[in-house]
């Protein structure tokens, strides 16, 4: 909270909050069109199988079915690679052989049992290791590790760092499959009228996947409107355009009826995409003295059949690179196509799985070196002049510092951490911390950034932009830049966002960086039309332009109490109208670095393995808060997440046959609120130099921190390390029964 | 047509063509929101009356009713003036008492006869000269003359006009009560959700409604979105807001429930807007050359109860003012207040009335002068160097000398027409011919002018703007401008029409003037985004800026034939979105007008008093053509409903009641397809120097010469001189049975 500004820090109320709180909310699942057709998909049930042949005749016949449409229909779209529209080749159980339209979801799948497939069931593989060996079934001709070879990242001489090292710690360690779990599932409804296709997607990507369909149809991008009123969650998985976007747009052009395809839960389990697993296999050297002097890393990731995340397993291996100060380093990054479900960036992307490995890691060295953690952090942990290590640009800003002081004092760390047990009873208590550092929220010199501002006769304003409201708040955001800049209050400002018709393109709302984007967008357009305003009112005012300032929606001169209505300025513009308008190329080879520190402190019941987390105090380096309750909900919404990734979510296959057992959210082990981890948000401003108002990026980070905290914390508390996730209470009680720890003495 | 453009001047297909065709365009009238209410009206019985007391109690009782509304529900309330949202004194057989909103329309309609009134009924004046005599009653408490006094209008010295002249004609004119008989009657449909009101209406302005809906219900014009992708006619009525939109807006406030109110066509016949008669007495001065030394006009409208014309007469007088080089003039315009229902603009405004009495007039003083009427026209009509006579401000361009050569070239006027009569048997022929020029098209300083583009990544074109398709082709007209200057192809081109969200305002679509202010808008903005298409372009392909060109959606440099697909240009835009913005003032102090001459051909049958118009030459001066089919469509249109003007509609008066006896189209006698006069459009480019490409308005101006020239081609045909509109077969066969004319013989 700044004195300079009246709207921005402050805790704003989400504009959509009475359209959510009272249901009226449209979300693309709520659209019904009048002569709609609904579709179903028929999806292998094998992870590997050619189709011989498909008879779908019976299936056409059925009244009320309006289209079956197979692979053949789908060969000369283009669609998203590396995902073909539709496949002759199923390469997971789920994939789509076939797509029923019919009038009715019943008469669909009714329809679904009368296609007849021939398949050719093939040779599969579920495991990335075994993926990778020359003997494993090739699920591409060009084989099954993405780009061929590992990538390597490599500073210093490894070799010189490990022969600097006292001491060098060496251990795997892994994380499940996941899925986004999103409260809607993938659902398009598209209507095809007069030549235009109106698109209505739950998408974190209006504008990517409006050229998408545009690209695939082979029509004009003007002629291809995306509507995303409300997105029902996305997480990443609605990041790039799903298979359904493509399916109902074919049918509504087809047969000149709207069409809907919503995924079932069960098929949202199967064919969205997935967090991916990876396997850490991790090997650092440090000095006596605490010092870091060798990273080695070996990162394996399985991106299932089709990954949008490309080479998955870097982006774990680049959160590990960016957090310690450590002259050598060797990371190899390994990504094996499996005939699992399709992967793409969840929460964070690969962070959560890296931030995990690494501060597991950093917790048992600490431990060997008789350090405290917090000291063996603060020792290592990168400052601003450092930078980015490997590719040697400057942060923008850091306050990770601030963050471990803020976070140990809110928990007491000094005075009650201990490396000895404290708690006596069946009930244990530890205290345990990580940090996350990672460049979610930068920018990418080739995205998209802009925004539109119209102010209106009356002095109010009209906020435009491309940015989906992904439930976190952006368009709340938007309008708060917007009102901040033009001195209008919260209430006057009206946001319209993510329709390609009626905005414009600031990039997906994806990598934690719309605030940035969109938000830099927004705060050009509201300074374009600002000058507009003060030109205006020097005129009328007879006043000099750098004398006069706006706020609360009165326009002031100099020093003056005595405000003029801004609609007196506004409805005197040249032509009626004022519009601002905000593009820019966002800036190259900056990296505005997020930064984090979580520290926990659980409980953990000996009688029957379960965890309780007691507190998990969660600092973030955001540059600047923005709105402080949405600031304060990203934090709480991404460290509940990342405690179920710690403690219970997990997507598992049977072996034998490649089909996923537990496809809803009672047995994924979904977080309930009684779950839910009592995250104390805290934030640090390190007013970052390139974002709106030295903003940052704040939505992904707050999920990586706080599983290694738990884990850590859980370690403290009963002496068991735990190096696989999910830490599930019937996973804890077995490693205590098997006489691991020091469980019911005082430690 | 010309060379130097590419798709300005060609015959250009709607854009929503097929949309109109196929019936897929959505009206007002065919919106329906789940949970919709329907409203109507309780409308006075009595031309003037005094609302004692409403008893609602058992409408509101009736199930399925959710509110009856009364005046003290709209109080408070600010509607445009001087109607306000509802009174507590009726003022015209028509005017609403009450609104009742139910489930549906039926029930709406049971509840209105369970609303008691009581009502004290006062003195009512449906005649205008009646009203203004000093016994009559008041219908408003400073008296039934607007303005207090008559408007004069003056130039030159009547006096000395008058002595010149070698002959003084003297004459009363008149013409009928008329609607503006849109396809789609009043319409509106409201939904308020989370403080936001979207208002889906039938309008000419989107814009105006939106400051009006605001203003009347307090709230911040962001809030406010005004929807009207297509209007079913509008004709001026539509171009300023009804109250069906605050009944509707404030009942879906209200209840939260969405709100409909349609009226129906006895209604729209009552309370919509209406052609304002007007009494035309005139008395011209000539000297036996044929030089006009005098024009002297008292010109009386009928207001009716409220009209959105303000000073009504004042606008038939302007257009006799402008067309005819007179140094001396004198007008007095006089607008009276009756209880009849509520006047306002339709096509053409007061010309209509004024161009039919000035046209007539100069007919007969041309016979008294034995002049030809074309050359006695030639003699007088205003060139470009005279300019308005009035304001002493020049025209931007004058095609009137063509279009009479066009005109009477294309009749063979010279060979074919002659005083006496050339028919035998007993169907008569005749030619006669009007001239008319007005300021419809001319912007005024006070109007917004604006337009957004945006080029797609893929080089295709979105084009925003808030000119209502009004059915005259607005959308196409704009699509045409940004394509022309943008060098796109107009497939690829989609345009945005008509929402207060979406677009910009461009002024009201009143006025023939769309095409000067939305098409300037939209021109500049095209311009904005064309230029930076050249700064991106002579970037890639490293040129100088000058050199390069944009056709066809291809990227040139200097003469080369090769162009670069416009799509690799746009798609390198920095920032990835190139939004061009068109705002200015318009112009002050220049009016651009437009000019016609009508030639018709009729044939009367003496035995029946049938009048067929067997051609109608409508030349017009629209500056520059922009849609060849367009404008073609606009002259046919406007002089057909001209035609009916001239030969069958009229609304009429039960003279004891007030009650209109004709409120439907049978009896109203609109005019079908078998009616509608054979018309030759043909267009005059003047080039103007204001207009987009030069061009001007021609949306309403083909009304007003069609009357004059039938009603001279009827005299010319049997002799019989016919001063009051409409002229009718009955009217006709009453005057040649009187034994009037030269019925019969040989003229």
């Amino acid at each position: 909270m700044n004195a300079e500004f009246r709207i921005i820090g402050k805790p704003q109320r989400r504009l959509d909050a009475f359209d959510k709180v009272t249901g009226r909310m449209k979300y693309t699942s709520d659209y019904s069109l009048p002569g709609m057709l609904h579709l179903k998909a028929l999806r292998s049930p094998y992870p590997h199988a050619r189709i011989v042949s498909i008879d779908a005749q019976r299936a056409r016949a059925l009244p009320g079915v309006r289209l079956v449409l197979t692979q053949k229909d789908f060969a000369s779209v283009t669609w998203i690679p590396p995902q073909p529209a539709m496949s002759d080749v199923a390469r997971f159980v789920g994939d789509e052989i076939a797509i029923v339209a019919a009038k009715d979801e019943e008469t669909a799948i009714e329809a679904l049992a009368l296609i007849e497939v021939k398949y050719q069931p093939l040779a599969f593989v579920i495991d990335p290791e075994e993926a990778l060996k020359p003997n494993a079934p090739k699920i591409f001709p060009q084989g099954n590790l993405i780009g061929g070879k590992p990538v390597v990242l490599s500073r210093g001489s490894i070799e010189k760092g490990f022969a600097e090292a006292d001491l060098v710690y060496e251990a795997r360690y892994s994380t499940p499959y996941l899925q986004h779990a999103t409260a809607e599932t993938r659902v398009s409804v598209a209507h095809w009228d007069a030549g235009k296709l109106t698109l209505w997607e739950s998408t974190q990507g209006p504008f990517e996947l409006q050229r998408a369909i545009a690209k695939a149809l082979k029509i004009p991008v003007s002629k291809v409107r995306v509507i995303c009123e409300a997105t029902g969650g996305g997480f990443g998985d609605k990041g790039s355009p799903g298979r359904q976007a493509i399916y109902a747009s074919t049918v509504a052009r087809l047969t000149g009826q709207p069409a809907k395809m919503e995924l079932e839960r069960d098929e949202n389990y199967l064919a969205a995409t997935h967090r991916f697993p990876v396997i850490c296999n991790l090997k650092y050297g440090v000095k006596k003295d605490g010092t870091l002097t060798a990273i080695q890393a070996k990162v394996t990731a399985d991106s299932g059949a089709y990954s949008i995340a490309g080479q998955a397993a870097l982006s774990s291996l680049e959160c590990m690179a960016s957090v310690y100060r450590c002259a050598n380093m060797r990371g190899e990054a390994i990504t094996a196509i499996t005939n699992n479900p399709p992967t793409g960036p969840m929460r964070c992307v690969g962070h959560p799985q890296g931030t995990f490995a690494q501060e597991v890691h950093m917790d048992v060295i600490a431990e060997k070196l008789g350090m405290d953690p917090v000291e063996f952090r603060r020792k290592n942990h990168v400052h601003l002049e450092d930078g980015d290590q490997f590719r040697k640009i400057p942060f923008t800003s850091n306050g990770l510092a601030e963050c471990i002081t803020r976070g140990s004092d809110a928990l007491q760390w000094g005075q009650r951490w201990a490396r000895k047990p404290q708690t006596s009873g069946p009930v244990k208590r530890g205290l345990g911390m990580a940090l996350h550092g990672c460049r979610h929220g930068s920018m990418l010199p080739v995205m998209a950034l802009s925004g539109l501002v119209k102010v209106n006769v009356d002095g109010t304003v009209n906020v435009y932009t491309g940015a989906t409201e992904l439930g976190s708040g952006q368009r709340t955001t938007m309008g708060i830049i917007a009102a901040e800049v033009l001195g209008v209050l919260m209430d006057d400002v009206y946001v319209t966002a993510a329709d390609t018709d009626m905005t414009t393109d600031t990039g997906t709302t994806t990598g934690s960086r719309q605030t940035n984007t969109g938000g830099n967008g927004v705060r050009l357009a509201a300074l374009d039309a600002r000058n507009q305003l003060l030109d205006i009112a020097a005129t009328e005012l007879k006043a000099d332009k750098k004398s006069i300032s706006i706020r609360d929606g009165k326009v002031f001169v100099g020093s003056s109490e005595k405000g003029v209505p801004l609609e007196d300025i506004a409805s005197k513009a040249p032509g009626g109208v004022i519009v601002g308008r905000g593009v820019m190329r966002p800036p190259s080879d900056v990296f505005s670095h997020a930064f984090a520190a979580h520290f926990a402190e659980v409980s953990v019941d000996t009688r029957t393995g379960t965890v309780r987390v007691e507190r998990l105090v969660a600092v973030h380096d955001l540059g600047r808060t923005i709105n402080l309750l949405g600031a304060e909900n990203q934090i709480q919404g991404g460290a509940i997440q990342g405690t179920a990734f710690c403690l219970s979510e997990r997507q598992r296959f049977d072996t034998p046959t490649g089909i996923c057992v537990n496809p809803d959210h009672l047995n994924y082990k979904l977080p309930t609120i009684k779950d839910a981890a009592p995250v104390e948000p805290m934030m640090v401003e390190s007013i970052d130099a390139v974002g709106p108002f030295g903003a940052k990026g704040v939505g992904e980070p707050p999920y990586s921190g706080a599983s290694p905290a738990i884990a850590n914390a859980i370690y403290n508390a009963i002496g068991i390390r735990f190096t696989e996730l999910p830490i599930t209470n019937r996973e804890v009680l077995a490693r205590l029964q098997a006489g691991q720890g020091q469980r019911g003495e005082k430690r």
